[in-house]
């Protein structure tokens, strides 16, 4: 049976997966650690599970720009990289599509998912890092440098330390790893999102208590409010009809969704839909396969 | 000849012009006030200008959703006016084109002046009010409810007053008429953002004023950061190959447009390039008259 081959390159692991029929199953798949020579043990790996695919789609961090990889300063060897260029050595004449992770996760709710059939909407991925795919007239766009909803860039407050000055300024605060990090630092231990969503969660007419516990419980309070009124004005800026939210964070969506849904009703002229992500671990690597299916 | 119609509905003016070819040229206008009656006058003017156009096009204050005006409070009766269909049973067959006056604006733009050519990229318009286009590939786009790129409404502070409660956070800051309101507070008079603009200007390196004139200063020092910054926050969302800039406040380009350019360098991943719109005072008017020949 004629399959198509997904890879998805993240921060930390290597996704390569198969599937034959149009349809979000993955018929078979590996995992990898980034590292040492990611894209050749990628393509290794996408040679053993079909080494004659009909199309290949391919999702990766960080942006495509005149043919190289940019703004992907975690993975080694991954920022500057050719990567079409490769890729069409590896594959020659079979259809290559390529996109960054959240845009590729996008592409999988538009063709299986929760933005099946919509023309203007807004992805949002809150994991590790914080981006969001902007949908109009039913496809992800790119803008003009392939960094079209990149906001983890935006400023919080005005003129302070931004992309010139190495900084992700949203990005920093809101990102499950701009937490847990300011976090670690109250604690003066390790932690995770997921403690942090759990344990120090925003309770109501809570104001004894006092100490790092009280103060993580802020900061934890004080992100959730500003991601909401981030999402809150990039539905004011793009207008959508629905805006679908993904990513690791959404494990704790209980904690997450009822501050942003009641942001957008009231920071929002005319208010989207809210819907879950239909994909969650597995969104990169379906996007992956999503763009190649639309490659045939 | 063949001529085409343009009407534009602005906050306090109605301007209709007809022109002939297809450029920026009006053959013929006048320009009325408006208030009661303000739809009737201005097809009454359009009547006298050309009793039989190729093609109408209509620029109007707020947005159009469902088929009548919204987001438009300051003209009487405007709000919530059936606007399509009452341009219906005036022209019957003859093509009508409707927008909001800032996408008009870069209708125009696109058509004839500073956004010729460009695939994504946004017009803004700093005037009495503060909102924007968003285009992609090469057409402003609507948003699901008409209202993309309606960035007044972006809140500054998480969680500060906004839409739901009365609330237009950003354009209450930064637009013409906000900034004159706040500064005419401080200085116990009346004042204008032409005013605020000029003799109230940054300056380098001036520590030693003090009273209203040095809080007049900073504020308006402030409220240009911010503008910059918000600014630069749209095109960190939308990754735009241009931005054009327009309207009333553009007077004061000189002291508008370094602080703008400074902050897109600073803060966006891929600086857009940045210009002045071509268009200025006629600028809806044109963009109606951009619509009709759009619409033929």
């Amino acid at each position: 049976m004629s399959q198509v081959l997904g890879i998805d390159v993240g921060g930390t692991k290597i996704a390569v997966g198969v599937s034959g029929a149009d349809g979000p199953e993955i018929a078979a798949r590996e995992r990898l650690d980034t590292g040492p020579g990611t894209l050749a043990r990628a393509l290794a790996a996408g040679r053993r599970l079909d080494g004659a695919p009909a199309a290949v789609g391919f999702s990766t961090t960080g942006v495509i720009r005149d043919g190289v990889v940019r703004l992907s300063p975690n993975v080694p060897g991954w920022d500057g990289l050719e990567l079409p260029r490769l890729l069409a050595e590896e594959y020659g004449d079979i259809p290559v599509a390529i996109d960054n992770d959240v845009n590729a996760a996008a592409a999988a709710e538009l063709r299986w998912g929760a933005l099946r059939g919509v023309s203007t909407a807004v992805y949002l991925n809150l994991g590790t890092g914080l981006a969001a795919a902007l949908i109009v007239g039913g496809q992800v766009i790119p803008g003009a440098h392939g960094a079209a909803g990149e906001i983890g860039y935006l400023q919080v407050e005005p003129g302070e330390p931004a992309f010139a000055d190495g900084h992700v300024p949203l990005e920093e605060r809101v990102s499950g790893s701009g937490l847990a990090r300011r976090a670690a630092a109250l604690l003066g231990r390790p932690t995770t999102t997921a403690e942090l969503l759990t344990r120090y969660a925003p309770q109501p007419a809570n104001g004894h208590a006092s100490g790092p516990d009280a103060a993580v419980r802020d900061l934890v309070a004080g992100t959730l409010r500003l991601l909401a009124a981030s999402v809150a004005n990039l539905c004011v800026t793009l207008d959508p009809e629905r805006l679908v939210i993904g990513g690791g964070m959404m494990g704790a969506s209980d904690v997450i969704m009822p501050g942003i849904l009641a942001e957008v009703r009231r920071a929002v002229p005319f208010a989207p839909e809210v819907r879950q992500a239909r994909f969650t671990d597995d969104a990169p690597l379906l996007g992956a396969l999503a763009l190649a299916h639309a490659a045939l």
